[in-house]
């Protein structure tokens, strides 16, 4: 039964969307009005959070899969007293508003994540910290989270592999409402989704309900989400029909999904809904203000009885980190052996991993190949499974690629957590859409991506990537390291960690590389530094990662015919931009050309070095001294190469790299 | 029951592959050794097809998703007598072999994908030609798609899209096993994979068994591919328990995943299995051959009543285009009026699509942005569902683009189509896993990309491409062409289509662009060509798509002040590539420094111009004009980088950027 003040409240969202939208003249109004039923009971009888403190950190989450629809969610801000006015309602999708075409967490106060894929990275980080840090009495990590998605959502392959891990980790402070408006972009879902959706979850362990009615029926929606509260041990989808743009003369159709509504469309709607424009969303403030002094007032005494356990939870959702945790960071000398980087990488997450607690992690089912696992890891799973508990770090993400890095995200968006997800790198191209957002929501996450070039061997063109560190550094917002020895690797987890606003990945080999002379952690977070300096030199040789020791032997090799070769080493273009122009100058001075040898594509390289040794095509199966001998990464190949760079450009006046007009 | 040949038949499979393996010592025995009875069983009594002719169109396709157990499908190659020797199987992972670690569709006849994701593509390809082709009396189209699939390819996101379109599609010659073994590579399955992969199957409309001994039960594997054959409106999955690595001390662990056995572990799994390790496959070639020759016979009787018909066949499989096919493609003027390059693709599908009927299509839940469907279009759809047939071309995606590259792809394998599919630009980062494959495989498919940049304007920085032409462009053999206006749309899709052994990305804007003085489709084919020479040039503006007409503006202000500008249009870094050094020349002659404008990444753009204007950050939700506004894409903004650069060079030699030192 819906209570004329409920009926109105829906009513205010609907055509207040509309409005936005056709202020705009741009977006998608369909979604909105459909969920308003929904979104109101939702917002007016379940979540709870604080629209005056949008960080607290017990707050329900609250994510719109759906992201096109967003004019719903500026809607739902504006009138629960978050900080969105009127005027920034009407500047939907103007430069520079905080109310952009799709939503972004970093602009917008209350908005968790940005736009897209299901947000079950947050349910795992609740879990994880009510395992963690609850105490009999102190119900410090309670909340829910709640999710809209469309078809469209559900037809991603993402939103199955998160689906299925939340299934199966028995997530059941999860709940999704399914907006079941059988309207997609291209028309009806008869065209192309006809699938059984609920019983789709029902095989992933998902506790399935189904409200008919969603564009009246208020009573059915509430019961249904009090039920999926009660059923704490597996997540929960509620089906829920309604008439996408519910109130237009177009209703139900495709026609009110992206585009404005007419405003002769918008004046009956209005009229039908016997509407006044005015503010009439009832929640009141102050309940969701009480409800975080209340656990103001918890976390006070829970200090007082676990002082170590409350100091350690504010530390980490104040971002802080551990003084002193970079004492931990292994370093090497020359006379170490040699090693390969996964190795190295493991080498400091069993040193970090105890000392950051915050640190949550694992591998998309290939832990003994990116040696993600730690030694004292312990198992994140559902206690009732008796093989882990949520309290547990290691994450089996399986081979999920996309939806690990989609739930990386949404452990960052809740706080007090450092998630990290391993796979080779040639398959973080399945994740791409994914370490997009979180490079555009400025989340710290660490993709630790093994196998990094042709290197690996034997398991062939279909696993070496080629192309993939070009797109990751094309990428805005995202460090990306490939690290050459043992210290450059501790280099480039501190780097990793220290940097707050972007995610990280670093790229790691299969094979052995040598610990060089003159590395070391500090010079990694310059991101190129001088390795070996000669006087006069006639050419500067640069590499990353593993080509790094094989320049230094062709600098060998170079001296004995009279040619000197300075050696750069390289872990990170990013780091070396924000560098001064003195020190980018000290690295590349005028007049000495530079050749870069990476053993992946050059694209991108001519930036740093004048002349440019890569892959250009796809690589080959065999032993990885064979495949680097095949496609010339040797010392002698290399020689080669840098006497013809010096030949080139004998006679004119180079400048350095990194001159540039503007 | 199983007899005693079949016995010999299974462990000669098994006892050769991990011989294989161990040769190689690299490689995964556990799932050829556990799959080896499925294999058999659909080997010797199901699969039809002529290892002497390994490209007969109506053959059965097979293939192996768990492409890691490669060493399985060489050596069924070998016993069926393909074109695998023993000398091959015993080069297994090594460089320039036809056994490669994981299986290249263009490096080994009998191979019909490379790897990974499973290969609905083809049993939508068999229902299109099926329903196109076959006439009463002459079926000539009716071959089966069989898969073998594991748990890993299961949990991956494209195989949940590719299986949900397939049930909606109602396949019925699409057979999948999945090897059930309740093992990956971090160990059991219960520690990341504990769904009811049958009744999800279900949800999606296929149907579903269960053989529940898959080491022994060859009676039970037969009636279940039976059955399946049988179901004629559904795909079939069957869930097959086995146990990987049968034989090996280690069998049933993750230890026989991704290790070869130790010679011990061998010579014990042959004495077990009474071994002799000749050739005993049975399975002899005459019978395949015959099928063939009989299908030639019927395609022959066929031709006879059914001339335009045969000829089309013959023609479409031979790769040959019909003739004059490119008269079709429209041609302008700088007088026709402005329009968006998405809108000239549409009229380029309008023009072609009927001539070219292997052209078959659609878009990921996006139609009606990004224009691929085109007049004459019939849906693409199971009869039975009364809102298409199997022989339209117009094929709804639904909101699954990973699962649409994947599908494209198995399409080009069946042979005789040119499939395409639309998405924004951005969102073809969700399938970059399936585009990779497809410049890997050689596969001529068409991505149609929409929305190419900040133009988009209002869906903002999450819609907004700024890394993905750079993505696209660092992969080998892809072709990345952004046209500029109606004759470059006109040339991006006869280069597209002429590139047999390609696939092509053809970038396109939402914005209005106008026809330029000076393009044509026969320039477009160079890569770059000179829209507007000038004598004495004091600099050359190159630029790409909606930014050509920018530059063409920027070229008249630096007139006024007496600057001479030089403009290039650049659709295609490939095609330039490949054009002779001479022609190259012409275009960026020494001495005159090139600024290049593109509103994307500049990454990558050193290779053609000495400064580069584009985006370094993400870009922002507003009105497309006032986007381009505020990242500075107006002529007076680019004029005054053009100073900058000019003044930055004068007084330096300056070589072309097309010559290199080696």
């Amino acid at each position: 039964m819906t209570n004329q003040l409920d009926q109105l409240a829906i009513n205010t969202i609907r055509t207040l969307s509309a409005d936005v939208v056709r202020k705009a003249n741009s977006g998608h109004p369909g979604a909105p009005m459909g969920c308003a039923p929904m979104a109101h009971v939702l917002f007016s009888s379940f979540i709870v959070a604080n629209p005056s403190n949008p960080k607290w950190p017990n707050r329900d989450r609250f994510v719109l899969s759906n992201g096109h629809g967003c004019a719903l969610q500026y809607v739902l801000l504006h009138l629960l007293g978050y900080n969105m006015t009127m005027s920034d309602l009407k500047a939907f999708r103007q430069s520079d508003s905080k109310t952009p075409g799709h939503p972004e967490s970093h602009l917008t106060e209350g908005i968790e994540v940005t736009t897209g894929p299901l947000g079950q990275g947050l349910a795992m980080a609740e879990a994880h910290l009510e395992s963690r840090f609850n105490k009999p009495g102190y119900e410090l990590f309670s909340n829910c989270t709640y999710v809209i998605a469309g078809d469209g959502c559900l037809q991603e392959g993402i939103a199955s592999e998160a689906a299925s891990l939340a299934g199966h980790l028995r997530l059941g402070k999860l709940i999704v409402f399914y907006d079941d408006n059988h309207i997609s972009i291209d028309g009806d879902t008869e065209l192309s989704f006809t699938e059984d959706v609920l019983k789709r979850f029902e095989s992933y362990g998902w506790h399935t309900q189904f409200v008919k009615d969603g564009d009246n029926d208020l009573a059915g929606i509430t019961q249904a989400v009090v039920n999926a509260r009660n059923v704490k041990d597996k997540p929960s989808i509620i089906k829920i029909r309604t008439t996408i743009g519910i109130g237009s003369k177009d209703q139900g159709t495709e026609k009110v999904h992206g585009s404005p509504l007419k405003p002769d469309d918008i004046a009956q709607i209005k009229k039908t809904f016997g509407f006044d424009p005015e503010k009439h969303f009832y929640v009141p403030d102050s309940v969701s203000a009480r409800a975080e002094s209340r656990w103001n007032k918890l976390l006070e005494d829970y200090g007082i009885e676990y002082p170590e356990e409350s100091a350690e939870i504010k530390r980490r959702f104040a971002n802080k980190l551990p003084e002193d945790w970079t004492d931990h960071l292994p370093r090497y000398t020359p006379s170490d052996p040699s090693v390969a980087t996964r190795k190295l990488s493991e080498n400091v997450l069993n040193k970090i991993c105890d000392v950051l607690p915050e640190l949550i992690g694992g591998s998309a089912d290939l832990t003994g190949s990116n040696l993600t696992r730690w030694k004292s890891a312990g198992e994140f799973q559902a206690d009732s499974t008796g093989i882990g508990t949520y309290s547990g770090r290691y994450i089996r993400y399986g081979v999920r690629e996309h939806g690990m890095a989609g739930m990386m995200n949404g452990m960052t968006a809740y706080g007090g957590l450092i998630p990290f997800g391993g796979t080779f790198l040639n398959f973080i191209s399945y994740a791409l859409g994914s370490v997009r957002l979180a490079a555009l929501s400025s989340f710290r996450v660490i993709y630790v991506l093994t196998h990094d070039s042709i290197g690996l061997g034997e398991d062939g063109p279909t696993h070496q990537p080629i192309e993939t560190l070009a797109s990751l550094r094309a990428l805005p917002n995202i460090l990306v390291l490939r690290p050459a020895d043992g210290n450059e690797v501790s280099g480039a987890y501190l780097a990793a960690i220290q940097n707050l606003q972007r995610p990280s990945a670093i790229s790691l080999t299969r094979q052995n590389v040598p610990h060089l002379e003159g590395s070391s952690i500090e010079k990694t977070l310059l991101g190129a530094y001088v390795l070996k300096e000669v006087k006069d030199a006639n050419i500067t040789l640069v590499a990353t990662g593993s080509e790094v020791s094989i320049i230094v032997d062709t600098a060998k090799l170079l001296e004995k015919e009279g040619i000197k070769a300075r050696i750069v080493s390289f872990p990170s273009f990013e780091l070396f931009d924000e560098q001064s122009l003195e020190y980018r100058l000290s690295v590349f001075p005028d007049g000495i050309p530079v050749l870069s040898v990476e053993a992946l594509s050059t694209f991108g390289w001519l930036k740093y070095a004048h002349a440019n040794f890569g892959m250009t095509t796809f690589g080959t199966s065999g032993p990885y001294k064979e495949v680097y001998q095949k496609y010339g990464f040797t010392p002698e190949n290399i020689a080669d190469k840098a006497k013809k760079t010096i030949e080139f450009y004998k006679g004119h006046t180079l400048v350095s790299v990194v001159q540039k007009p503007f």
